[in-house]
């Protein structure tokens, strides 16, 4: 199966709900990027439709945002 | 594994996220309420902390609320 992205900024929701998804969907498949230390990769997720993180890209390309930790805006400071 | 419970309402946005989550997760691992059609679950969905739909119950007892579809309040009617 391809990689999941989940996207997050290092935000208490943000961790809980990564363990959660880790645990769910098992920590191969996924990949964690936190925008709030490598915003380099803002642009790339905004492109996937990221528009709050947590949230996480599956493979098929649809975009989960899962509860509401921070806005983009607030991640790029 | 202990099963998780995904929780909609039957909206556009509820299914392609419960496709989503099944395939992510796996169907075995997930057992689906809608809401909207079995509307005595509301209030167990309420006690788990459901604030709106589709969310994802996980096994430790955590609510992933995914996108925003509905408030439990529109799913009332």
């Amino acid at each position: 199966m391809a990689k999941s992205v989940f996207y997050h900024a290092g935000c208490s929701v943000c961790l809980s709900a990564e363990q959660d998804i880790l645990n769910l969907i098992g920590a191969s498949n996924v990949e964690v990027v936190n925008l709030g230390e490598d915003k380099s990769k803002i642009p790339q997720a905004e492109k996937a439709g990221v528009k709050s993180v947590p949230a996480l890209l599956t493979p098929n390309g649809h975009v989960l945002h899962i509860n509401f930790g921070a806005s983009m805006a607030d991640v790029k400071g």
